[in-house]
C-alpha cells in the first residue's frame, strides 16, 4: 500500500487529519497506521527514528538547551458507523477526528515541516491509550526506553479544545469495612449491626469540606466520594459486616502518602483498606519552556479535573499538560467530529512556539 | 408394610416418639409417615378423619362447647447421619427426635388414647413445614379446608422444651431507596452521592428506641434493622442509587398497616416499598381454653420471638401458641435429641389439660 501521508498531505495539518483518520486504527490493531508514520519521520532527514511495537519515537538532535516533548496516541474506540471521514462545512466527522488524530496530525504536521525548532523536540505516537494501561505504549516505553520520555516540559495533544489543562488530580480508592455481631432480627439486641456502623462513615463523608487548591494559576477541586456500599447476611440476620468503598481525588500538592494519611484522618477508627492509587501531576507551569509556551497559547491554564497520561510524565519528573484542537465532549461519541479552524489554530500556535 | 405405629407403640408416647423417627420423612417425602398416622387414626373408631396430600385431620365430634387444635408437622430436614433413632440413657438421638416428632407422638397418643376429652379436639399432623411456604401443608389446608382449623384455642407442638410460647411477632421488610445524580468523580460537585445520603437512613436506625411490649404477661421486643446495602455504579462514579433494605419486628398489638405506618414515621422523607410482611400474632391467653391450658402447665408463658405457623392460625383469629417436649437449640443440629422425661412431662400436661 502507498503511504496515503504524502509531502503534499503533510503540509496541511487539516488533510493530514483527514488521512489519520482515514487509517482505521482500533486499539490493538495500529500497524498500519505506525508504519506510515514511522515512513514520513524516517523520509524527513532531520529526526532521528525509533520505534517499539507500535509505538513511534522521533527526535531532533540540534544540541539545544532544552528539550520538549510532543505527544499522542495513534489509536481509537471502535468505529461506531462514524468511518471513514465526511466533511461537513467546517467540520470534519469521523471515529478519532477529536481523540486525538487532530492532535496527531498537528504533532505530525510539525516534525515533517519544522527542521530547525528552538528546543530540541521529540515526538511520540504511541499505542493503545483506549485501553487497559498494561497496553499503553506511553506507559510501556516509560518502562523500557525512559530516555524517549526525557525533556524538560511535554505537550501532549489529547483534546482540549484550544484551552491549556495542566496537571492533573490523584486519586485513591479504599475500602472501609465496619464490623458486628450477627443475630437473628427477631432477638437483633443479641447482635451488633455493621451496616448501622457504617452511618458514621457516610455522615463523614456527607459533612467533609473538600479543599480547593489554586497551582501556578491553576485551581484543583478535592473531592471525598462513596462509590460503592455493600454489605447484608440474609432478610433475618443482623448484619456482621458492612464495606464502603471510598473514592479521593487530591490536587497535586499532595503525595500519595500525604493523602493517605488524610484519609485515615477522616475515617480515624475504621478499619481501611487502600485498594487502588495514583498520584497526581504538579502543572509545572514554571519550567522555562511552559512559559514560552503558554505566551504563544495566549490563554490561562486550567486544572485537568481527570487522570491522564501527562502523569506519566510527572512521574518522571517532567512537566506536562494537555493542549490539543480537538473537543473532550465529543470523545467517544458517535458523531465525534473536530473544527477545521481548531486544527489550523493549534498548528500555528505550536509552530510559533517551537519556532521561536 | 405392617404399620409400625401398633396399640402397644401408641399407649407409650416415649415408644411411639422412637417408632415415629424411624419411619424417614424427610420434607416433600412424607406419604409413608402419612399413610401409617392415617391408619392409626382412622382405626380408632372416635374420630373423623380427612385426608389433602399428606396432610391428615382428625377429629372428635363430641358437640362440646369449645374445640381445641393440636398440630404438628410430619417432615424433618434432610438426614444428617443421625438416623434411624438410638436412645443413650434418658435421651432419644436422631433427625426429628426434637423438632418435632416428640410433639407428634404426644398428640398422636392423645389423639388414639383419649376417646372423650372435655373438649372437642382437632388433631392436625401436616406435611413440609420445614421448606418453602407454598408447600406447607398447614398453609393449603388453610386455604383449601379452613374449616379444619376452625377451633377456639390451637397448641401447635413444636419444641419449645415445655415452654408456652405464645403469639408471636409480625415481620415487615422494606426496601428504602435514596437518589442521586450521578457524576465522574473527578467532578464530584457536579452529582449528588445517593450512598452519602443513605446515612440519614442509617443514623435513624442506629438511634431508634425499639418498643418492648407486654401482653397477657409475654413480653416482646420489636426490632428495627438493616439487613441488607447496596449503591454504587463504578470506582469513578459519584452514585445515583442506593438501596436500604430494613426489616422491622413488631409486636403483635400492631396490625401490618400499623407497623407500616410507624415505618414510613420513623423513615419520613424516604422513598419506602414494601417487600415482605407477615402480621403477628397475639398470645391471646384469656381465652377460657387457654387459661385451662396454662393452669395445666403451670409455668408463666413467654412471647414466640420468632415467626411461627401459629399465625396462620391468628390470621383466622383463633389465639394459638407454641408448647412442645423438644428442645429448640437442638433442631436442625446433626445431634437432634429428646429428653424422655420432657416426653413423659408434655403427655402427661396435655392429656390432664384435655381430660378435664
Amino acid at each position: 500500500m502507498a503511504n496515503p501521508l504524502t509531502p503534499d498531505v503533510l503540509v496541511d495539518p487539516v488533510e493530514l487529519t483527514r488521512a489519520l483518520v482515514d487509517i482505521r486504527s482500533v486499539s490493538r490493531d495500529e500497524k498500519v497506521i505506525a508504519d506510515c508514520v514511522a515512513d514520513v519521520l524516517r523520509r524527513t532527514g532531520h529526526l532521528t527514528v525509533e520505534r517499539v511495537g507500535n509505538t513511534v519515537m522521533a527526535r531532533t538532535e540540534l544540541g539545544r538547551d532544552q528539550r520538549v516533548v510532543l505527544a499522542g496516541h495513534l489509536d481509537t474506540v471502535p468505529i461506531n458507523d462514524n468511518w471513514p471521514s465526511t466533511v461537513v462545512d467546517d467540520l470534519i466527522y469521523g471515529c478519532g477526528t477529536s481523540d486525538m488524530k487532530s492532535g496527531v496530525a498537528v504533532a505530525l504536521h510539525l516534525a515533517a515541516t519544522l527542521p530547525d525548532p528552538a528546543y530540541d523536540v521529540t515526538y511520540l505516537f504511541y499505542e493503545a491509550e483506549e485501553i487497559e494501561s498494561e497496553y499503553n505504549g506511553l506507559n510501556l516505553v516509560a518502562g523500557s526506553h525512559p530516555e524517549w520520555l526525557r525533556a524538560d516540559f511535554a505537550v501532549l495533544l489529547e483534546p482540549t479544545y484550544g484551552v491549556v489543562e495542566a496537571g492533573c488530580q490523584g486519586t485513591m480508592r479504599a475500602l472501609v469495612r465496619t464490623h458486628g455481631r450477627r443475630a437473628h432480627t427477631a432477638r437483633a439486641w443479641r447482635g451488633v449491626n455493621a451496616i448501622h456502623a457504617a452511618g458514621e462513615v457516610l455522615r463523614r463523608l456527607e459533612d467533609y469540606h473538600p479543599r480547593t487548591v489554586t497551582i501556578d494559576g491553576c485551581t484543583y477541586r478535592e473531592g471525598l466520594n462513596a462509590v460503592r456500599i455493600s454489605g447484608g447476611v440474609a432478610g433475618n440476620v443482623v448484619p456482621d459486616e458492612c464495606a464502603v468503598e471510598v473514592n479521593l481525588r487530591f490536587a497535586p500538592d499532595r503525595s500519595e502518602q500525604q493523602a493517605l494519611a488524610h484519609l485515615r484522618e477522616v475515617l480515624d477508627g475504621f478499619d481501611l483498606e487502600v485498594t487502588d492509587s495514583a498520584p497526581g501531576a504538579l502543572p509545572g507551569l514554571s519550567a522555562p519552556a511552559a512559559r514560552e509556551f503558554l505566551t504563544a497559547v495566549g490563554v490561562a491554564p486550567a486544572a485537568k479535573l481527570g487522570w491522564t497520561d501527562v502523569s506519566r510524565f510527572a512521574a518522571l519528573g517532567i512537566p506536562a499538560l494537555n493542549y490539543g484542537p480537538g473537543d473532550p465532549a465529543l470523545a467517544h461519541a458517535p458523531d465525534e467530529h473536530v473544527e477545521i479552524g481548531q486544527i489550523r489554530d493549534g498548528a500555528a500556535t505550536l509552530h510559533r512556539w517551537l519556532a521561536g
